[in-house]
């Protein structure tokens, strides 16, 4: 016999979202080498690690270079530091959590494909549309069944049980719910009473909920920055976290994953099932970066990514008062880098044939609003968007614009915008 | 309905070996406060990292710190700049690799387990025994079935293709084949014959062999550092290569796997199915270690971690000298940190009932040899050991010795194992 390959993967679609964005985005730039060209599609941080950051990491060096303070083969949990630092950051969200329930991670990308290992392959999940692609393409490569949750203006991009889309018409119950807390996409960011309307869908079903916080660091006011914060999410939630926007780890590399031990199914414990997963497959995350994590909790860490944090704040709240003024609808840009918007139509400017000529748009009169619309931005204003369309059905007619470009070019690229959309 | 575990984790033997050895030396360190005990069971190197990396990850620290030479996401399968490095070095073996057969890692263990996502559920696994557990553990999880190629003074525990024991007297042909040279735990290293035979039987199967080549840096003369030394590896075999041994990285996470362009199966190229895996739950080693990593392969670092792996090296010949005199069988030793002693029979000593007395071994008559031996050695010798039936059926009667203490405690272990044995 020989070796079989996963045969789920051929029902992967190829995610060429981010890759066609791109593709777009560097064919405008070569036609037009005097244009200044301003991205706003990525996903990923500009800032630079803060000091106390880099500072750690160079002493943490140094200390590996040394025989005495030289560390191999760490806690599959990572270091108790770091996990302590983080249970003190739950603390002042008002979540006491048991140090157990902690494990330190690569990333919360890492963490959320592979806490799928511990489940058996018959469950049936549950995912927000639009999405970020990850939790689908996950699943689809484990061969379970999914079901979306479909997001609209109407719900504010914020679907509930209610909006759970039900295959030929049966009332279906996931047994993984997927929820994303500010979204990505959408930076929509649910209420304590909306998660603890899910929070008694899954306890009343036994269903996980497994919960993406990795944006967590931009909500402000009354908002959750956590599902702990709720009652009733100890047995049915798992959390994933990151420094990747905090604190700009996206090149770093570090997370964490909250299981309270509370959370059993089966007569399991689902940490101790993740626990023998991350013994049995993983290695722990250098004690350098480690060191560099701690740094973030420290007073003058928290100073420093504030910093960096409300650096791209002012960045989104540019973005929605000019969104605003233009009497566009959007979700997002107040607790979250990103900035959903509803794409005018632009198929009816005098100027649209004219201005995507030579695009993809113009060859497909039938491609979604939301490429056209992506077209005619760039084409027109120069700058970079991500069509919605790419995220999910829900996403069509809308685009997401981030607020990780300088300042500079965030204020050009709103002024562009505007003039475009010739309100000015 | 409720979320289902994955159910074969019931079916992973509580793996106790390292935490039951750990937990009896302990024991006997609290009740021997005045006695030096000596570790020699653990697989975790002492040598603090290479000034050239601690110095490289420092420099890329502060890179990071500044937003002109800020990094975030990397590409998925490392930078080229490493990748590079790693070509180079095979080019060292005389092996071509395309560059886009490399791929950077945090580690060999976490990727022999997340390789086996890319496969079916239902190949067939090929395991030598004695094993490095994870391979087994692994397996299991995804409910693979499992066959043992067994190993014995016989065959050198190197096993082949005809030690394979098959199922009720069936002939069977494995689609998966695990093999690790040197091998961890009997530090046995295969010859190019030797891999010849298996690479033939893998290319006539259609099987895919995975090599483990973590402790390829302990291997000297003729023998093979990697399987693509040897003809027809291209289109059956993929490397795990990890830089935990070679420069002390057991804290620091990097390796590399080798997937080449020609390795295909059910009309896919392996390492496009890799990629895929990677880019949706993966998101790279830390760029800060990947700097790190480069460091070892530039003329400083190859100089300073040579004078790592020779005082382990310089440790190994201690003990395998020591076996030598005192005529005892062993494998490993020479082009490996792990030694793999026969256990001398000490149950016919004079004193084997008073020196075990109050341990397990007393308590227990019926013991594996290697349990009875690892204890009389700790009790009498105040010496650690792993007992090798801890690593498989085949590891009865076997103890791994390794090379990673200090060379005065090396010294000081062999002198007291001698006087132990009374052959002084």
């Amino acid at each position: 016999m020989a070796a079989k390959t996963n045969g789920y993967y051929d029902d992967l679609v190829e995610s060429y979202l981010f890759a066609e964005v791109a593709r777009r985005a560097s064919k405008y730039e070569a036609e037009h080498p005097d244009v200044k060209m301003i991205r706003m599609g990525i996903g990923d941080v500009t800032r630079p690690l803060p000091p106390v950051v880099t500072e750690a990491m160079k002493d943490a060096s140094d200390e590996m270079g040394r025989a005495e303070t030289f560390r191999g083969y760490g806690p599959y949990e990572g270091y108790d530091f770091l996990r302590e630092a983080v249970q003190r950051y739950y603390k002042g969200f008002g979540v006491d959590m048991e140090l157990s329930a902690i494990f330190i991670s690569d990333g919360a990308k890492s963490d959320l494909g592979n806490f799928l290992d511990i489940f058996a392959q018959d469950n049936t999940v549950l995912v927000p549309d639009p999405v970020y692609p990850v939790y689908v393409d996950t699943n689809i490569m484990a061969g379970r069944r999914i079901l979306y949750a479909m997001s609209s203006e109407e719900n504010g991009f914020l679907p509930m049980p209610e909006d759970i889309v039900s295959e030929e018409g049966k009332a279906e119950i996931p047994d993984i719910i997927y929820l994303c807390s500010p979204n990505n996409p959408t930076g929509a960011v649910y209420t304590r009473e909306q998660l603890k309307t899910w929070i008694d869908y899954a306890n009343a079903n036994g269903s996980i909920i497994l919960f993406d916080a990795a944006y967590e660091c931009f909500v402000t006011g009354d908002l959750p920055h956590s599902i702990f914060e709720v009652e009733g999410a100890r047995t049915c939630a798992v959390e994933f976290c990151s420094f990747s926007k905090k604190a700009g780890f996206t090149g770093t590399r570090c997370g964490y994953t909250v299981i309270p031990e509370d959370l059993v199914r089966d007569g399991k414990k689902i940490r101790d099932l993740w626990l023998r997963r991350q013994s049995t497959k993983y290695n722990g995350v250098p004690y350098i970066v480690q060191r560099g994590a701690e740094a973030v909790f420290t007073e003058e860490g928290e100073k420093q990514i504030a910093w960096n944090i409300d650096y791209y704040k002012e960045n989104a709240k540019i973005i929605a008062d000019t969104l605003d003024r233009l009497g566009i609808y959007y979700t997002g840009g107040k607790n979250s880098p990103y900035i959903w918007l509803r794409c005018p139509d632009i198929t009816k400017c005098a100027d649209y044939d004219e201005v995507i000529a030579g695009t993809p748009s113009a060859a497909d009169p039938d491609a979604p609003l939301s490429w056209k619309f992506f077209d005619y931005l760039l084409q027109k204003a120069a700058v970079v968007g991500t069509p919605g369309a790419g995220f999910g059905t829900s996403g069509e007619a809308f685009l997401r614009l981030t607020a990780f470009s300088t300042k500079e070019n965030t204020q050009e690229a709103m002024e562009r915008l505007t003039k475009m959309l010739g309100t000015e």
